[in-house]
């Protein structure tokens, strides 16, 4: 982002009361769709001037999907709303006292703040996996990961030495929930169809996806038969599954795992885990990253202050550690507060949140999916037309779901994927392991 | 791209013999089409994995098209080539003594090399103006300027200052040929139907849009009537177009004119010139960035060394400065070569290069564009669609075909651009005018 000092605010106070949004995720446009009847200034804040919608995030990164048939422009979103203020600035603080918050341009007054940052990937420390994996959480990771594939394979046909061409076509996905199911998934499916095609000089299977998971069984999140499920597709489509395995140390050439196996590789995915955005100021209890909220999501010590989605930990009975970080609990919780503000202006109760679980799913490849219903579960070829239809009827914006259903059809008709450019370029060096022969 | 050292060519010999293409343009991929049916081993090499539709660019920059739609992956578009080798490398030299050509991984040995390597951007020497301007010749820059544009929007409403708002929502574009008149044009129809709706809070009149042309008239290319009508139509559209000017200098926040005119401006596009890909190592004349070639496109002083399309520069008494550069010279020349190929083979005297002149086109905006044929030109509606018609009959790949052809129909029914994303951040920060009322 340029520097921004020079610029300023320059939002008009209109008397009405102020509600600063952070974040236009699923929650922070959900919530501020809900309160643009009800009579309030709204403010929304982004880093980007997009909706990601991360579901698909995957299919972007193997070339499946463009990066702008899965985001939506936010103004394009929320054009036409009365009284409401998009700026594409980061916050650096809140400042509770003073109610306001900090950004690169200066103070933002808010009356009611309500904190949807979200979540990012989590190396859980470990500075040197941080520096050289690529993680699939935001759209510019999905297309660095993409050109990260791609100029693999194209550095693969330009050696002689087996080894090299080892490490370039080794892929290691780190973390057995949906993203690395996914990642594996779709990328065995383009090794099928696609790659083969492509690099007839090569023999494809030398192309080797590794997805490792420290659990013993995959998808934790959804039954365990589900779990299996996931697990016989991906063997059947040739992706090396490694469960109860940790990655221990990762320098760009070597991927180590705790029972002493080495991969070569110079690609490792991390998938393994993701933390809430934080934002500096509140002087409340943060659990794991996330705000701790009550049942009406604001943040403990806080009266005017929420936060809703991955960001914020709501505990009970079922959830101890507080929800899921999905999308589905992030819409319900924004839903939830946009009626609690219309409840409060007029004299009712506040509602507390209850989550509705729809079911989870997760999908593989052509023709294997599973979906987890609150009553049962089912794979297979009917799991991959549910996850198709409910990403199609989610995904934001009449001209998205056109876009992603042509390609979804091309794609199934043709065994193609269209996009394959590399169109962002790495500077880092490819490493090899030390030729232990030469020593 | 990763430093290559450790890599190395890996092309087998197979006892035919070789012929090397550099580059993957509209004459390097019609040339492998044309020699992949005769007893060639084929190798062509591009910087890039992918193919670039240029007419097309501008509309990726101003958000109407997605990158994807007006480019083709190589590997795809050449799919199932027999005895095809294509390397995604740079090419640093040419040595006609050893026969062969240098890489950042080593040398290929050739029998024919055809250098294809097409233009780029013409700065005239100007530093300060090729580090801040912004270019509109490649996949990337297209991107880059799509950016720019929009992060200049979202900066203008954040700020209360009238001379740093106008600033940012001056764009200036230099260069009066088609890529300067489209892209003026397609901004000017971007404000009308776009950015009107997305930014409700700024008065859509203080985005002005300035055309500099050197010349006395717009198209220079094109006749004299086409010129008119397309100053015409950017006048009706509210492009400020100002003739016979040239840019002084640009510090990044004012644009100096000849005529002394300042105009503040962060954002310069710089349409105003091509010239070759010069490769080094031939000793041969190079006329203004072009090879001089003879009229079976050879390089002067070499028997097996060829430059086709932009690179070349064939002189005639009709052009005597060689052929414009254009797309549709690069294919004839490619075919042309590819034919005299085979005639060598089968003994047959080699064609002198004929360009059928099938006439030329721009477009302003919406219904308004501008068509020359050898016998007459037109305009408005009729050539408005007759430029969409054929720019879908050449834009190579079916599925490109559909999907821009989609997109082209969706924005004429809803008159929106879906294309917004903001994908790459500047690091420039932003300039203004040191303030005279300070002073």
């Amino acid at each position: 982002m340029n520097r921004l000092e020079h610029l300023s605010i320059n939002i008009p106070e209109t008397g009405k009361k102020r509600v600063v949004i952070i974040g236009g995720g699923f929650a922070g446009i959900k919530l501020v769709e809900g309160l643009l009847d009800q009579d309030y200034q709204v403010v929304l804040l982004d880093k980007h001037n997009y909706h990601t919608f991360q579901p698909l995030l995957y299919q972007v990164a193997t070339a499946g999907l463009e990066p702008d048939s899965i985001a939506g422009p936010l103004r394009k979103l929320l054009k036409g709303k009365k009284d409401f203020f998009f700026r594409m600035l980061r916050v650096d603080e809140i400042n509770p006292v003073k109610q306001c918050i900090s950004t690169p341009i200066g103070d933002i007054r808010f009356d009611y703040l309500i904190v949807a940052s979200g979540s990012r990937t989590n190396y859980f420390g470990n500075e040197e996996i941080a520096r050289l994996a690529f993680p699939l959480k935001k759209l510019t990771d999905a297309l660095d990961l993409r050109s990260q594939f791609l100029q693999s394979m194209e550095q693969s046909v330009m050696t002689r030495d087996p080894e090299k061409r080892q490490n370039l076509l080794n892929f290691v996905i780190v973390g057995g929930g949906p993203t690395g199911v996914e990642v594996a998934g779709a990328l065995a499916e383009a090794r099928k169809h696609v790659l083969v095609k492509d690099y007839p000089e090569l023999d494809i299977q030398h192309l080797q996806i590794y997805l490792i998971e420290g659990a013993d069984r995959l998808l934790n999140g959804m039954r365990e038969k589900s779990g299996e499920k996931a697990l016989g597709y991906l063997k059947e489509l040739g992706v090396n599954v490694k469960l109860g395995r940790i990655v221990k140390s990762y320098d760009g050439a070597v991927v180590h795992l705790d029972d002493g196996t080495e991969i070569e590789s110079q690609t490792l995915v991390w998938a393994a885990g993701v933390q809430g955005n934080i934002i500096p100021g509140l002087n409340s209890s943060v659990d794991r990253s996330r705000y701790v909220v009550d049942a009406y999501n604001r943040i403990q010590g806080y009266e005017n202050i929420f936060a809703i989605g991955d960001v914020a930990a709501m505990k009970s009975k079922q959830w101890p550690l507080g929800h899921p970080m999905l999308a589905p609990i992030a819409m319900q919780q924004a839903e939830n507060l946009g009626k609690n503000f219309r409840r409060k202006e007029n004299g009712k109760s506040l509602l507390p949140f209850k989550f509705v679980d729809k079911g989870t799913m997760a999908t593989v490849g052509r023709n294997k999916a599973v979906v987890d219903l609150p009553k049962g579960s089912f794979g297979g070829l009917f799991a991959w037309l549910v996850w198709m239809l409910v990403h199609l009827v989610s995904i934001i914006g009449f001209r998205n779901k056109l876009v992603v259903m042509s390609n979804w059809f091309w794609s199934y008709l043709t065994y193609d994927q269209g996009i394959r450019l590399i169109v962002r370029l790495f500077k880092r060096e490819a490493t090899f392991k030390e030729n232990k022969k030469a020593a």
